[in-house]
């Protein structure tokens, strides 16, 4: 089998050796239909709702991801494939500057039309357009190749999306909408107690192996890291509470200066979509309004919160290449697909970083100022999405992900 | 038969003389089922998008409507009627202040559930419950009669703000649905050249007969009018492009200071919903974008554009009073069913107003200032829903209304 | 005398009739030294200060007063003047559109240079142009003493304006500065007991008189006013105190929509400058800090305010035409020197109304909309300047102005 | 001599081994004129104005630094001392939260009382207090010393923030005036061309010596740097002219996404206070309008700019640490002295950072969140006040500092 065939991590094992074409379908065919399946119990309404600027409608992220695919695969380098409707490049285009100008981000929500089923017709037009290209195309043709992979694992950040999305919409509903009737709070291990020691000593963080990475995730280097000692656990609701109780949210010595703006600003008390209830708090979750569970891991936090509350336990959060070693040694529990750890580390290019070229270029590289680094990944994270590698990043205000914190200490 | 019985101007005839109770319910189901033939067209997205915060939803609509009956007439009037949702009070109150908390205004969009069925739902079970109370209450209820009346002028009301916020929605979209594909601009009467002169005198303006009027239309009283000259027809697009060629959104001069500063920041170069596109002039209509006809009266225009026009045209608006005393000689061409027409009264009490009791006394006076009235009527009006002294009323930058111009002269 | 020399109500008496020059010259330094003596207890920085966008630094009311001068008396009409500084008309032009551009307003604070100091040679050397004018124009020249006359009645406006600006400012000062420490509180006349009939009539408003006035104040013409009753004096304190003990600023029933939103967006629970201090109110003035007096007329209220309160009071606001006619009777107390009174009429052009030519022009005229007339006159107006048919006009949050209230009743 | 009495760089050499105590009177006596020798050139206007919410008036940083000997330093440590005026702790406080409520920051502009004339009697009060305290105190009340000396190099940083804002608020005014007629544009070294080569190792970096340096220098640390190549000399405004000419402002595809917003919002075609005046750009600075040099190195620059600027180039911004190293070899040309240098470090604390005890604890850490650092130190830096391991930080949109960049390369 041709090298240039097998790149990344799209299709793997031993299927993909011998049936590349058919593995590369099955890859996409399982992503797509995760999608699908996601947008499934949403009704027309819930789908064309962007409830803040930050979200997008559930509409846009299925017509976007299909976008990008048209855009990028099959428009380049499916001779055949007729253009769906040229003006939904203006409509579904999120940031891609070189693709061409694009419908304001705020104003997505007001685009009633194309309907739905609308959507859907151009996600199966598109859909036919990758699985002819599937079968047509050389398997020396390597951009054809790694495009496709990167619009597999671009569908799947936009999956998460799609949960964090649709909770703050429902969130905004006073009657509490439910996502999933049958949805529990992900239970942190039981394992989980005492700290991981790191002595200092020179690591290398970063992708450098074969499959797939971002760009941000390159080139893998190396770094000095440690003395530190690391939580094996994640943060819970039970100390959250604790934090509550003794004033957390009340004392501007625990904050940033920026934290403290927004905690004044937001009139933060608690976690995002926590509200208190007869004195009994209750969390807004894709099962709709549930008590807080003491044992789960918090979730629904910002950075500022996550630095504050490490201040009051006289604790850090750790920096992503101390997250990313501790990781890499196995010894921490729920790593991922519980909640998104924040981390101490501005989101930056790693020395030698080298955007991909082109319009995708812009995918990550054009946002490595103000935001920090997550790391992980969460129980709305697509399976084998993420990896130890793996560099999420949002600003440090954002709380609608799937956010919580483990934490670092460095005194011993 | 019963003088409480025959309250305003709900349902008239002959008919209503010998059969109320029947004459009642006809008039409930037409009005109530017009709404649902102007929804009709609209699909569950397009009835769930807010484009502004001074437009609401489709949907909202629908339940508000809805919601006034249940709230001001079976909730107190009808013992047995059972409530069918009591969060719906919170979610479709829109202003009442005496009528409990409520949803917040700018919010509305955001609210995707309940889904358009089951506001259809909602709406059959209020009917029901308004057809029931119709066969039971007693014919001396006047209360019962009166509350009925002023829901379906309410409903009335809102069928046309459901034309002016789906146009406003459908124009923030790049693909420029229609509403009606056989929508055509109404087109001026040809006999509605030259001016109506009115000499000075005292004349009764405002309600003062049998039937239904707002309470904003009361009392009826004594003003002093003219001498003035009323142009007996609207103007017209032929002039607001030579209005517009002749540098009319250039020159500060013709404007109210406040008007200039609404055309510096929202850079207006023409009406509401135009477009100039290779050279012609488009705007976006209920039947999707089409041209500019030089001959229909101009439409979606602000209280600043009518004044700026009227000072260009070496003219003024009329009063609000000269308008009425005009339109009741029935001299003045096109004086509804086209375009509501500014005025250059501020929006205010007349002396002696007295504000309904009770929550509905918010209906009407609560917003007497800082607003324009308009009179007329438009296209978008139902039919039998104005009259010569109703008193409409918009912000002055407001273009999203079918609002138009008429001109007066009172320099001879 | 030529009856082009005697325009105006600026040099009056038999002095004027006699020796017309020397009567102007008088007119106008004591114009100009009022200025000065305003400014006097002013120290450079206080002189710079701009405390929100509605008001402007003193050292500005100065030098744009004098610019007034300048630009419309010197520079068309006095040919040897030479131009004390060509950048001063950018920076003192305040709205003037056709006087070229002009510094931004909410910028005016901004500058720092020229001095206070420069600005006084900035007023000397305008003086001595003027007096150069003065004495050498010729008598028939009538647009000269027309604009002499404007641009004294202009800088009397803006010595109002000074003492309401500064007083925001040191309002703004946790130290409470006194602007003048014999200031008292204006007392309410004695005799200003119950209220005045005006029966229906037909009456003629507005200026027709010879001597001088805006042109807001014309034509005079007819108006059919009453039945009203109109109160002898004004609003006081002490009811104003049983106005808030009685919730009045936490009932929205009681207040134009607008209104309740100005009351929750700015957090007012007492008129402007009020605050309570160990259960005693006091008020920032002119003379610091001082208890609220609760026999001295209610001041600093807006527009919605006044209304709200005429509302808890069961009466209401006079129109424009009620108070001018009550004020013609002779028969109300305080109608002027004390407070502006706000009346229930939004500021509009009369019937007939001509804006002067030119940029004078822009004077009034443009700001006709989204404002209230104010009838009266303040303790803060210069002596002569007002007068029964003058116009004052303020958006209806405005709070920073001395505006009071005068109740009418239509209700018998 | 005591080690105690020792500390920081205050007071150094050999007279502070000999008369510590005429050492430190000399050493505050110095920073203090300064402070007033900047004040100088300006008058009390200019003193009193706040151009942005960024800077704070001259008036307000003689008074603030005042503030801080008075209140950690005096009041704790100097039994007799007497308040000046107890007000100036809420009117002078700047963000220390553990020191009380304080005056809002963008109100400090409103303050113009006290005077300047009574600010200048509030320091020579302090002065007095702080000469008997350097007399009297004991050589073991370390905490007296340390606490004197951090006062002084706050005094000098607001000593550098005193230019950047008055420069800041002459710029804003269109007669642009002069600080000091004298300035001069500083020259960069004829010797800095080329580019330092670091190798990969291990470095120690921060504050480890005697002598003071602020909180967040500490602890001094092993990092692991390069390999990297760094310019020796500073970027020049003739680079920049070639940026601007070949569309560096206009290209999406060089900026981050942040930067590019504030390109679009704030329309930045070029450096802070620069302008194009008939084809020649010039820039307003502490001697006026000046021509640019081409020669001298850009400054105004925003961090975005920077990096757009490096990435136009193919190169890149330095690590706060890879510009340490370098700064230590001895190699760089004007590290200091010239314009701060925007590295690529967002500002985080050193592992086992130690925030000062007390309210001094929030001078440098609660800010480490959403500010890059910049290293070096500027024309306006006061002379002895910067060091090798000095982290000065801001918003990455800050260009009213003197601000350059210097650049990195990692392929070379």
């Amino acid at each position: 089998m041709s090298a240039a065939y097998r790149v990344g991590n799209g299709p793997s094992g031993l299927a993909a050796r011998f049936e590349p074409r058919a593995a590369w379908r099955r890859a996409y065919d399982a992503v797509r239909s995760e999608t699908a399946r996601r947008a499934a119990p949403l009704t027309a309404e819930d789908q064309a709702v962007q409830s803040m600027l930050d979200a997008s409608p559930i509409k846009w992220h299925r017509a976007h991801t299909t976008w990008f695919f048209e855009r990028f695969l099959l428009l380049p380098h499916a001779a055949a494939y007729e253009h769906f409707d040229p003006r939904f490049g203006y409509l579904f285009n999120s940031y891609y500057v070189a693709a061409g100008p694009r419908h304001a981000r705020p104003r997505r929500g007001l685009i009633t039309r194309p309907s739905v089923a609308e959507v859907g017709d151009y996600r199966a037009h598109v859909d036919a357009g990758v699985h002819k290209l599937i079968s047509d195309a050389r398997p020396e043709r390597r951009e054809v190749w790694l495009t496709l992979e990167i619009g597999l694992n671009h569908e799947q950040q936009h999956q998460e999306l799609m949960l964090t999305d649709i909770l703050h919409a429902f969130a905004q509903n006073p009657t509490a909408p439910t996502y999933d009737a049958g949805w529990r709070a992900p239970e942190a291990r039981d394992n989980a107690g005492g700290f991981l020691t790191l002595a200092q000593g020179i690591h290398t963080v970063g992708h450098d192996r074969e499959g797939f990475a971002f760009d941000n995730e390159r080139p893998a280097h190396r770094v000095l890291v440690g003395p530190v000692r690391i939580a094996r656990g994640l943060v819970r609701n039970r100390e959250w509470l604790e934090f509550i109780r003794d004033g957390g949210y009340r004392k501007p010595s625990l904050w940033l200066s920026d934290g403290w703006a927004s905690v004044e600003a937001e009139q933060w008390t608690a976690p995002g979509y926590w509200q208190e209830c007869d004195g009994r708090w209750l969390t807004m979750t894709l099962g709709g309004l549930k008590p807080i569970d003491p044992d789960a891991p918090v979730c629904h936090i910002s950075y500022y919160e996550a630095d504050a509350f490490a201040r009051w336990a006289g604790k850090h959060l750790p920096t992503e290449f101390e997250w990313e070693v501790a990781a890499r040694s196995g010894e921490l529990s729920d790593a991922d697909g519980v909640v998104w750890q924040w981390t101490r580390s501005a989101y930056a290019p790693y020395p030698g970083f080298q955007a991909e070229a082109g319009a995708l270029g812009e995918y990550n590289g054009k946002f490595m100022v103000n935001q920090m680094v997550l790391r992980g990944g969460s129980m709305a994270t697509p399976a084998g999405h993420s990896r130890v590698s793996y560099r999420n990043f949002f600003y440090p205000s954002a709380r609608w992900q799937f956010t919580g914190a483990r934490l670092a200490d460095y005194d011993g």
